[in-house]
C-alpha cells in the first residue's frame, strides 16, 4: 500500500515540531511539507534539536497543497480556520491541533476567543478525544483536536460520565512548562519556572468550556436534564490549572461528586472494563507520576474512592504526545484507515 | 536583658537543621546545643553546607539539660515523646516538631502513628498554628508544631471555619521533595522527582486527621453540630497531596463548597480582615507562586470565587519555614515573651 | 533467522533496567531472563515506571544458563567477575558494564577497585568503545563496555590520538545524576542536587586510567615513545568530573594541547572523515547540549581551535545510553553478526 | 551618622533588581529611586515577586539626581555610559554594572562591544574586584562592576597570578541562566535549558579580554615580560563558558600549567594566607557547589594539584551576588567609607 502524502502546517512550535517528527517516521505517511513563517528556510532539527527530523522548514502555499492527502495543522487560534478551509475545500483531510472547531457553538467560541471566521464549517468537525468518539473520528473529514487539559480531564472523568455518574466535579490540573507553547512569555523562562509552582487562569480558562461542553456530551440525557441548577443545559465544573515546573507532562486530578454511591472496587471495575483493550489508556492501581508517560502517547488514569459519594481519578498525559501531537497522528491514522497506533509506539 | 538558652534536639534533618540556624542567628536566643545521633561529631555546616552554622553536632544527653531555657526538638515520629517528657520534667518550654502531641485523642494518634508513649502530656500541649492560636501559645509550655500541609490548609480555611462557612472542602496540596525528609527513601532521589509530579496517599495521610482536628476546633459550635453525616464530630474533608520536582515550597488549593452563598469581594474582604497586621501571612489579589514565598516564613494567600456556593483559596509557604522551623521559632519568640517576628525576617 | 537468546544480568539498576528494555523490543534478540536480587519477584515496568518492560525480574541461576546465547551483564565492580566467567565456561558472549574487564593490568585494576578475581580472563576480552575498535568487537566473546566518562571523552579524543596530535589533554566533563548509579548515596538526592552543581573526584576519579589506557592505544607508537616525560608508557592526561542537576546526560569538555599546530578548518576536516559513515556519532558545527541526545545512542561531537596549538573538542552522550546500556547492544549486535543499529533507533 | 541617599538605575534586571533590593534593606544606605524604562509605574515586587522591595519604579531623570549621594548603575552595555557620564558630572559616586568602565583600552572596548562613548572616563575607573583592588575602590568616585565569569576566574587564579606562577590557564566555566539576563532568548526559556547543558561562545566571549586584561595587571612585571609569545602584553588564557540547568550559580574551573612546580600543600597554604580574613571568601578543602553560596556574597575556593605543573583552582559564586549586585554594593561601602559588609550578610 502506498503511502498516505501529509502536511503538518505549523512547525515551528513545540506541538507541530512533534507531529512533525510523528509523520516524518510514520511507517505509512509520507511528510511532504512541513511550514513555518519566520523559520522558514531552516531545518526542523536546528530549530527544534530534540526532533530529528532533517528537513527544511518551508512557507505554507496554500496554493500548492493539491497533492496532499492530509494536514495537520497547528496554527494559532484564530489563524487557523482560513488554512483549515482551504485544506478542506481541496477535500483533504485535517486534524486542527487549535481551539477553532473544538467549541460547536460559535457564541460560545466567540465569548472566551473572539469572532469565529467560518462557523459554517463547525457543523462538520468532529471533536478528537479518540477513545470516547472513535467511530465518529473514522468518518471524519476535519477533527478538531481536544486541548490538554481537557483530554487529560475527558478520559479521566468519561466512563463516570457516561454513566451518569457525576453530580460536580472539581478539576485541579497541573501542566509542564511546554504547554504554554513556544514564546510563553516571561512566565516560561527558567528563571521564572524553576523551583517554582503557582496556579493560573483562576477567573476563568478557556479550556473549561470546552470540558463543559463534551462532559454535557458524555452524559446520558436523563442525568443532565435532572441536573438542579442546570436547565438540562450545563455541568458544575470547577477547574483550575496550575504551571509545574517540569518540560513535558499534565496531570488532571478530578474530584468528582458522586450522582450515587459507589465504593472503590465498583470504581476500579468501571474503569478497567471501560478502557480495556485500549492501546493508549492504561488503567493502574497506583497514582501515575508524570514521567511514566513522558514521550509517549498513553494516558496512566488511577481511581480511588474518598467516601461514599466522593471519587478522586487521577490522569497523566505527556502534554505534547496524547496532549495535541500524538493524539493528532492516533487520528489521522483513524480517518486514513490505518492502525490507531501506527508510528505511535 | 540576656539571651534564652535554647537547645535544637535533633538537628540532622532538614527542618532541625533549619531551626539550628535560625536559633543561631536569632539575636534574642543562644544555641546552647544542636544535637544529632549519627552525624554527632561533625559539624553541622558540614552535613548541611546551606545552613551557615559552624557548630559541632553533639549527642542528647538528658542528664545535662539543666541549663537550657526552651527547646525545639525535631526527633521521628513516636521517638520524640521521650525526650519532650524529660524536658518537660526539668521545666524546659518545648516546641516539638513532631506528630507526637498534635493529635489530642491518643486513639486517633494510634491509629495513625502507633501506641502514644505519654498520654498524659497530650493535655497540656497547645497546637501551634501561631495566627489561629497566638494567645494559648503565648501561655503554652509546650507547643506542637503543626505538620506542613496542616499549616497551609488552616491558614487558607481558618476565615471561613472561624465563620461556619465551610459546608465541604477539598485539599489538593503539593510539596516539594524536602517535605519527605532526609533519606525519604528512592522517591526523593533527584532521578525518581525531576520531570515528574504525582499523588500519594491517597489511602490516607496523617496529616488528614490533624487538618480535620483544628478544623473542627475553628468551627463555630452551632455550625459544625448541625453538619450532615457529622454527628456533631466532624468535617467532611478530602486531603490529596502531591510530589511536586522542586526542593523547598508548597502549595495549598483549597476547594470549598461554602455553605451559604459569598461571592468574591465578599470573600476578599473576610481575608484581608481576618489577617490584617499578620506579620507573616499576605492575603494577595494574584495567585501565588512558592517561589515568592521560598527561604521566608511567609504563608501567602489567595481566595477567589468559582461559582455561587463555591470558593477556592490558595496558600503558599515554604514547607521547610513556615511549614516547620520557621514556625517553631515564631511560636517560641512568643512562649518566651519575644517580639513574634524576632530572627525570622 | 531466529533471534538470539539473550540475558540481562542485574537490571535493577538504571543501565540494566535500559539494557533489559533495548532487548526486549530488539527485533532480533529475545530477552530471556531479567535478573535482580532484592527486586527479584517484581515487574521491571514496577520498579522503573519509564522502562515499559512487562516481565517479572528473577533471581540469576547459574545453572540454568545453558539456553542462552549471550548476555549483558550489570554488575558492580568485583561482583561481575564470577558471574561472566561462568557464562563464558558456558560458551556464551557476554558484553560486561561493570570495569572488571576493561584494565588490561591486572594491578592497575587493583590500584582502583581491589584485587581482580579472575585475571586470565582479562586478556580474552575486548575494550568496547565501538567506533574505535569495531572490528575487535566484531570477533570478541567478552567485551568490556565502557564506561561512560570515557565513552565521551575517547570518541572526542580519538581522531587526535589517532594522528599523535595530543601533546596533553584536560577533560573538564559533566555528569547528569543518573551516573551514580541508583542508591548513589545523599548526594543524588533530589534536595542536594536540585540547583547545585559542583566538581567531584578531584582526587583521583576511577575513569582516569581507563582513558589513560586508550588513549595510548590510539596513539601511533613513535608519538607516545616521543613524549617528554612519559617513558614511552603515558599521556598526560588532567580528568575531572563535575556532578550536573539532570538525570540522563554527559558533556565531556576536552582541552587538548596540540602536539603541532592545527587551524579550525583541518580540526573540523580531521573529525568530519573519521567519523564519516558512523551511525552514532555525529559531528556539528555548534556546540552539542546533552539534551539534543537525551534517550538516544548518539555522540554530538564539536571541535574548535583555540589557538595555534590548543584546541577543543566537544563530546554530549546520553550517559545511559551511549554511555553504557546502548553501547552494550550496539557491541552485541556486532558480536552476533547483527547490523549495529539493530533496536537502537 | 545619617544614610547615604542611593539611586539604582535600571532595577528591572535580575541584577538591579537585588541590586535594589540590597539597597533597601541596608542599614546604612537609603534607597532613593529605582529605576526602570518599561516597567515605571509597576510596583518592584510586582516585577520580582522575590525582591520583597515595595516601591514603584520610576524613570529615571537625569534632571533630578541632586539629592542623591551615590548610584548604582545597571543598563546594557553602551547605553550605561551616558548615564554614568551625567551622574559623574553631579558629583555622585558611582558603581556600574555594565561592561562601558572594565576594559581599560577603547580600542579592545570597541572590538567586542562597539565604540565606546566617552572614552575620557575610562581614566578614573577602577575594576572593581574587591579583595583584589580595595584599597583603589576605596579612593575611587567610579567603580566598573567585574563582569560574573572574571570575578570567580580572578578570585581562583589571582594569588597565583600575583607571584607570576601562571604560564597558562584554561578557564572551564559554567554559569545558571539568570546570567543571561531577563529577556535572555529562548535558550533561557524553561523548555530549552532544562536538562539540558552545552557550551557556548566557543569562538570568542566578552569576559575573556575581561580576564586577560585583569590576569596581566595582577602578574609582576618581570613574569609577564618574559611570557613566551606574549611580547609582555599578554596571558595564555582559554575560557569556555556553559549553561546550567539552574537559575543562580556560578562555578568556574580554572585549570593551571604552573610556571614553576607546587605541591597541594604549597597551594592550600598560598590561598589561605592570600585569603585570611576575608569576609566573603572562604577557602574550602572540598570541592565547592554553587548551592553551598546560593543567596550570598560568598566565593568559595578550592584549590588542588593535579601533577607536579598543574594546578585546578575551583571558583563558586552567586552570579547575581558576588557576581553583579553583591559585589556592587560591597564596592559601595567602600567608597562611602562603609564597613565592606554591611548590608550583606
Amino acid at each position: 500500500m502506498s503511502e498516505q502524502r501529509v502536511i503538518v502546517a505549523g512547525a515551528s512550535g513545540f506541538a507541530g515540531a512533534l507531529a512533525a517528527e510523528l509523520v516524518w517516521r510514520h511507517p505509512r505517511l509520507e511528510l511532504v511539507a512541513a511550514t513555518a513563517r519566520a523559520e522558514a528556510g531552516e531545518r526542523l532539527d536546528r530549530v527544534h534539536p530534540r526532533r530529528r527530523v532533517p528537513i527544511e522548514l518551508t512557507e505554507l502555499d496554500l496554493d500548492r497543497l493539491e497533492d496532499a492527502d492530509a494536514a495537520i495543522v497547528s496554527y494559532p487560534h484564530g489563524a487557523a480556520t482560513p488554512v483549515v478551509a482551504a485544506m478542506r475545500g481541496l477535500g483533504m483531510q485535517v486534524v486542527d491541533l487549535s481551539a477553532d472547531f473544538r467549541l460547536v457553538d460559535a457564541a460560545v467560541y466567540e465569548l472566551w476567543y473572539g469572532p469565529h471566521g467560518d462557523p459554517d464549517l463547525l457543523e462538520n468537525a468532529v471533536y478528537g478525544l479518540t477513545e470516547l468518539a472513535r467511530e465518529d473520528i473514522r468518518e471524519a473529514e476535519l477533527v478538531a483536536n481536544p486541548g490538554c487539559y481537557p483530554t487529560a480531564a475527558l478520559l479521566a472523568l468519561g466512563p463516570l460520565a457516561e454513566r451518569g455518574l457525576i453530580a460536580s466535579v472539581t478539576i485541579d490540573a497541573k501542566s509542564g512548562v511546554s504547554g504554554a507553547g513556544r514564546g510563553g512569555g516571561e512566565g516560561t523562562s527558567f528563571v521564572s519556572a524553576t523551583e517554582n509552582f503557582s496556579p493560573y487562569g483562576v477567573d476563568g480558562h478557556r479550556h473549561q468550556p470546552e470540558i463543559e461542553q463534551e462532559l454535557l456530551r458524555l452524559m446520558p440525557a436523563a442525568s443532565s436534564a435532572s441536573r438542579p441548577g442546570a436547565a438540562g443545559s450545563a455541568v458544575d465544573v470547577a477547574f483550575v490549572p496550575h504551571l509545574l515546573p517540569l518540560d513535558q507532562g499534565l496531570l488532571a486530578s478530578c474530584y468528582v461528586d458522586l450522582a450515587e454511591p459507589l465504593d472503590g472496587e465498583a470504581l476500579a471495575d468501571l474503569y478497567a472494563d471501560r478502557y480495556a483493550g485500549e492501546p493508549f489508556v492504561e488503567v493502574v492501581d497506583v497514582p501515575p507520576g508524570v514521567r511514566d508517560v513522558r514521550e509517549t502517547n498513553l494516558c496512566r488514569l488511577h481511581v480511588a474512592s474518598l467516601g461514599e459519594r466522593q471519587a478522586v481519578v487521577f490522569a497523566a498525559i505527556d502534554n505534547l504526545w496524547k496532549g495535541a501531537a500524538g493524539q493528532a497522528v492516533q487520528n489521522l491514522n483513524l480517518m486514513l484507515g490505518l492502525d490507531e497506533a501506527e508510528g505511535l509506539e
